[in-house]
């Protein structure tokens, strides 16, 4: 049988709309940026891949792209080697406004594995669960994303969730979430206001929902005494505690004070990390991402070593479209040390707005069943991609830059942290 | 597409002739033990494995292989889930005389794994590398396996090999493996003659292969400060030491005295292993075997937490026949930090005794050419596999024993370590 290689590889850039989020490094700008990633075969096979839109990024998908032609589409470990060989470029490019700075090598190599495994699974009629040994669960549980908000984009009319400034507005904004999407663990984005009022929100939270495993993550912002404080004071409350402070060293310190274990995707976001983070005994669980960890079998390598090392492992997740609604399902539903619940931004997004054709993933009851078409499972939209590429190129922005857009309206705001 | 189901599974026990190696337990009898498992589908796609044949392993195994019916062979996790379900019967069947002490449930799905494997790959046209992202290297490299040995079995002629008593005679042994095979590494069953006749036969290789990777391998007969001596005294003459002394703890000991790596297929030998050796630092090689680290999936995953630990890796063996020299050589090839030449018992075989069609697996330059064919690339030899499953009802061996056997002439025997 003749092998069917990687004749071409579209890059296209795109921007949807994005609430305005707070975080520890200032607020989510009106349009978050992805890249659709399309790898076409010489026998026309399309498969899927999404990532950052940040130029950076961006040009270093483009320059591995070229390297990609006339490679087997099994052959990923080919491509991994292929794009670890590319010329560093800078710094930057990950598509958090810093937060997590994971390999850039990985980081690259994702959306491309995902794109082959689409391939793969088409071309022979399987899910791309079945690539990675068969769904173990036929649903994805995943956690409503709480975040202190503005009522709206400066400027704009207060959109459709209005502002979250209090424990009241958390506690309502977390209604209206787990009313629509049925949600049962909860995460709130933390660092934002001073840490007593984020433990009176987790407080709210826990009065209005008795049963539902909890989890506040500041992004680094507290030193490592605020932590041991929060910590202390939310014994028994929450799941676990996300980044409370920076660095491996600092995490340890946290980790042997409070009841609770803690979790990352700051300090330990690449493979460089896992050995310091084990010695130091710094995290009990590992928040993965297939975006950053080099696609969903490096991930699937990633949770074989936290169930060996004894860890948890959970899910992080950036602003994001279909496409890895997609292979985060896939790869949720074929790890099965993946038990808790994973995070999404989907509910922030417009949920008209997307590249993909509607209705093959739903969250229902808090859950996304897994799809069973070959690949993914999703199409492309074209008109949609057209769309939201349109977007892009009119938005005005090229790189998710959350703290300079919060200074546009907070000038002299400084996320150097610990801010508390 | 339909899903084509397991339909059948058959396992079939076969001998076949093996030469008397010693080892710290005594000496292989005259005949190896392994079980042929066949893997077959609804739509007639048999997919091949190959395991140990002690009657404990084949009544596990013959168990677990009830449990297959109608399972999807693309749904691995959904074997393994159901072959760690069968109740726990009793210890044994490790095929290693005692040796090893690996974990039962991965032992037994390694086969099944494998043949699934085959299935994957024979159903989509691709060699099972693919199915692991794609071959890093074409051919494998693997090292000449050096035994002190008797002429012949008691009571038959003298063998082709004759009899391998000191230094001279295992160098010479060792000029013929390598005129024949063209290996480069050079491995040594030790913890056979007193440790400094071990280090003399060590010597004297060096010195008729200058530029020859050498290791030697005492199966834990040595105490701490046997192997601390040896060690020492064979400073720079060492690709690794293996398995000098017993247990983590003293392994760990060892380590730190000695100036080459330690390696060990003994005190880590299953994934709850892995952290309290990394914890200890007593290994820097680790040997895996697909045959009791639950097939090649798993192989992968324990590849790539050495490499997140800084972990080398190497291949174990036992005796075995051209299917699991096919899957050890698709594993290796699939494996980019599987750095070091692979062990194998392939030269004791009679080459002639085998169950696949021949011509598949070639040595040369002391390397195997990686299966391009679908799944593993081998063939069963239904006569050929009939003849050796004839010779196992006749062979009147049900287990390996290595250590009965030797008593049988050398009454008294006890292999409790440390012997020395
Ligand atoms: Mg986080
Ligand atoms: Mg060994």
């Amino acid at each position: 049988m003749p092998v069917d290689r990687i004749r071409e590889v579209r890059i296209t850039p795109v921007a949807f709309h994005d609430p305005p989020l707070l975080n520890a490094v200032g607020v989510h700008q009106p349009f978050a940026l992805r890249a659709v990633v399309e790898v076409v075969t010489e026998d026309g096979v399309t498969g899927l891949g999404e990532s950052y839109g940040d130029a950076v990024h961006l040009d270093r998908l483009r320059r591995a792209a070229e390297e990609l032609r006339g490679v087997d589409p099994w052959h990923v470990q080919e491509i991994a080697r292929r794009v670890r060989l590319l010329p560093e470029t800078g710094t930057g490019g990950d598509g958090t406004s810093g937060m997590v700075r994971s390999a850039t090598a990985d980081r690259v190599l994702s959306p491309f594995e995902v794109a082959c495994l689409d391939i793969q699974g088409r071309t022979v009629g399987r899910p791309v669960t079945d690539l990675l040994g068969g769904a173990v669960r036929d649903r994805v549980e995943f956690s409503a994303y709480l975040f202190y908000k503005w009522a709206g984009h400066p400027g704009a009319e207060e959109d459709r969730w209005g502002a979250a400034r209090d424990s009241d507005e958390i506690v309502a904004q977390a209604r209206r979430i787990v009313d629509e999407f049925g949600f049962n663990a909860l995460k709130l984005k933390g660092g934002v206001v001073p840490p007593q009022e984020e433990v009176a929100a987790i407080r709210a939270l826990r009065a209005a929902f008795p049963d539902s495993p909890l989890r506040i993550d500041p992004n680094a912002a507290w030193s490592v005494e605020t932590s041991v404080k929060v910590g202390t004071e939310l014994a028994g409350v929450l799941e676990y505690l996300e980044d409370p402070t920076a660095g491996i060293a600092g995490m340890a310190r946290v980790a042997r004070a409070v009841p609770m274990p803690l979790a990352t995707n700051m300090c330990v976001v690449a493979f460089d990390h896992v050995r310091p983070a084990v010695e130091a005994d710094a995290v009990r669980v590992i928040l993965s991402d297939h975006h950053f960890w080099g696609g969903l079998g490096r991930s699937r390598a990633l949770a074989s070593t936290c169930e060996t090392f004894g860890l948890g492992l959970s899910m992080h997740s950036n602003s994001h479209l279909g496409i890895s609604l997609a292979a985060m399902t896939h790869l949720a539903a074929a790890t099965p040390n993946l038990t808790y619940a994973c995070d999404t931004h989907w509910p922030w997004k417009e949920q008209d707005e997307d590249v993909i054709v509607p209705g093959a993933l739903r969250f229902e009851a808090g859950a996304v069943a897994v799809p069973t078409a070959p690949g993914l499972g999703v199409e492309l939209d074209r008109d949609a991609l057209a769309r939201l590429h349109e977007q892009y190129l009119t938005c005005g922005i090229t790189s998710r830059d959350d703290t300079a857009y919060y200074r546009g309206h907070h000038p002299g705001f400084d996320p150097t942290p610990p801010r508390w």
